[in-house]
Parts: structure tokens; sequence; C-alpha cells
């Protein structure tokens, strides 16, 4: 088969995964939806009786290219969508990010998150930005999975404080960026298996050091 | 003539070029070297009788292709250096940022500002990192002229506190970040003529709403 045959099949393969919601999980309060096949993301949203508290969405590009449709439809069923910078470009038909968030948050969506890799994050809600930095790191050795651990730290931490405000997402995302800090360090899952809450903590007073500074116009 | 020599003739221009600092600059507490041929900067800071209280030094690419040697002998004399990012991994042969700053401090300079354009700037002080965000804006209209006037807002700052601690020159970063988001917004100098120190204040308030967090581990 050439690589195309090979992402057709991978393609029908995952179309034709339907996952089912274990009735154990009918309650959840928080859904954070991995990138997937948008149909089967919306799906696991229809099958819960109850519509949680928060929907969080990861997608990418390539539903953008293939599936534009299927992805709107979806977009439009969560509360906070998180995609990288090209792909909100690529979403929104926007260059600069900030008409890109208003063109998507005209889609259904009402938080943005825009990952920017080792540039950082972004979070739009209605006419509010705000900007979380990645931490400047001495080695990157493997970035994989840094988005979805970044994803991970953030409904974690909604989740943990059951608060959806503007000022706790930006929380959220500080802890998410910290937890993606580490991810980077090892192989695979290998640094983040071994650290401590301590070791968190101590991450999370990096970043407000980073970015901590009084202005004194004197 | 072909574009070489067009080249190499701008070249024996700039080189020729001999500024003369006046009498009544001799007194100069802080002097900001624009981008020039490092050997025509050095002759400014050689021309001062007196030491000022801080040298910061602009440069660029070009220098470090066609003369990293001039180019190392006047970096060597500055408390501040100011370059782009790829021209940070350039002059140290380093891609981390993190490792091509502790190299660049190691050359000379006690500081080192390093402008990512759209992705904001850091500031490398001893162990200590600052990053401060480019504001996100709707339309960058000419982003000519913006590392200058982020320069001239750094210095600026500094030379009307005369305070040239770390803490202090975040300050400066900030300022010049918030100068420089108005001249990339209409063609030249056009905005930044036509704006008021109020204008200025509540664009400062801005980059501290950008990325401000309040971490509260509930």
């Amino acid at each position: 088969m050439n690589s195309r045959d090979t992402l057709i099949t991978e393609l029908n393969v995952l179309a034709n995964f339907e996952p089912k919601v274990p009735k154990s999980y009918q309650d959840c309060e928080f859904l954070m939806l991995g990138n997937l096949v948008p149909s089967v993301q919306r799906s696991v949203i229809e099958q819960l009786r109850q519509r949680p508290k928060l929907i969080v969405m990861d997608t990418m590009n390539f539903w953008m290219d293939t599936m534009p449709e299927e992805l709107e439809k979806t977009i439009a069923m969560v509360d906070v969508l998180m995609v990288n910078d090209s792909e909100a470009r690529q979403l929104s038909g926007q260059y600069s990010l900030v008409k890109a968030a208003a063109t998507i948050l005209r889609m259904g969506p009402k938080f943005l998150v825009i990952k920017k890799g080792e540039h950082g994050a972004l979070l739009f809600h209605d006419n509010k930005v705000f900007f979380a930095p990645a931490l400047p790191l001495e080695e990157v050795f493997d970035p994989t999975g840094a988005g979805d651990t970044f994803a991970g730290g953030f409904i974690g931490h909604l989740a943990k404080t059951k608060d959806i405000s503007f000022e706790n997402m930006k929380t959220a995302i500080i802890i998410g960026s910290a937890l993606a800090s580490f991810c980077v360090e090892k192989f695979g899952t290998a640094k983040l298996r071994e650290i401590s809450a301590n070791d968190i903590t101590e991450r999370i007073e990096e970043f407000v050091q980073l970015v901590h500074f009084d202005i004194n116009l004197k």
C-alpha cells in the first residue's frame, strides 16, 4: 500500500472507533476531548445524558483539511477549543491571532486556547486575552506529548477547583504549561512519572518569576 | 554594478563613516549604540573620556557573517547586548536560547536582551531570566523600526530613572515593547508621532493585564 492508502485505512479504523462511555462516567462534570475524528468526539458528548459543566476539545489541522464540516459541527458544541497558532489561522482564515480568535469564538466556543509551543500560549475569552509564556529550557529532549500534557494539566486544575472563570483558566494554563515543560525534558512520559508535587510547585514559581514585573513609572 | 558590488560599496561607505562625538555629549551616562559597523560603534565608546554608566548595543547577523572578530571585540565592551533570537543562536552557536544566553554573557555583556518579534522578548542576567510578551495585535501594518523603537523606549526609561538594576530593566523592556507595539500600527514613525503620554500609559496597562495571574493552588 502506498502512504495514501495507509492513511485512508487508518482513517477508516479511526472513523469506525465507537467509544462507549461507561455508566460510571455519566455524571462527569469536566470532559476533555483529545484530538480524534470530530464525529467520534461528538459521539462522546451525545452519549452523556447530562451536559458536562465544561467541555474542552483539542483538534488539529488534519481534520480541517479532510472534514471541515464535521469539525465545525463538533466545535460548535464545546466550551473551550485548543489549537496551535497555525491551526487557528487555518480554521479562521485570519493571519492575525487576535482576528483568528474573534472568528473562532463566533463558531461556538466561549474560550479559545492557542498553543504556540516554545512561544507560550494565549487564552481568549470575550474581548479579554491572557498570555502564558513557555519556560525557556536548556534543552528540549522530546516535544512529543507536550500538547496532551498541557491539556491534562489544564482540565485537571479546572476539575479539581470546579471553577471555570477566566481568572481560574489563567491558572489552569500556567499549570498546563508547567507540566508540559517537564514532559519535554525526557523521552515519552519518563519525566512526568518521576516528579513530585513539590517539583510542580517549584516549576510554577519559576513561571511566576519569569513574567513578574512591577511597573514603577517614576 | 551587481548587488554584491553595491553591498561592498555601501560597506565601504559605512566603514569610512567616522562619527565625531560632540563635546556636549562627553558626560553622557547612557549610551545606546544603534546597529552599525562594529568598529564604528567602538569608536564612539573610545571617544568618550569617561565610560558611561551603561552602554547598550544593538547589532545584527550581517556583522556576524562579515566581521565576527570586530563584532566580538565591540561586544566585549558593552553592558547590554540586544539581538534577535536567530542572531543569538548564530552568535553563540547554541540553539537553546538559555544556552545561547549563557554563552553570550561570557563574551562580556552583563545583560542580554533577545528580541523575538511577535513572540516577545527575553532579558537574561546572571542566572535570572525575564520574559516580556508582545501585545497580540489585530493588525501589524508595518514592522519597520519596531526594533529601534524598542531600543529607544528601553534606554529612555533607564536614562530617565538612572536605575540599571535587573528589576528596572524589566520595566524598561515592557516600555520598549509598548512603544514598539505602536510603531507597527502605521507606516514609518506616523503612529509614534501622534500618541500621547496617556496612550502609552494605557498600552502599558494592557501589558500588565496580558500576563497578570494570581496563582491560587486551592
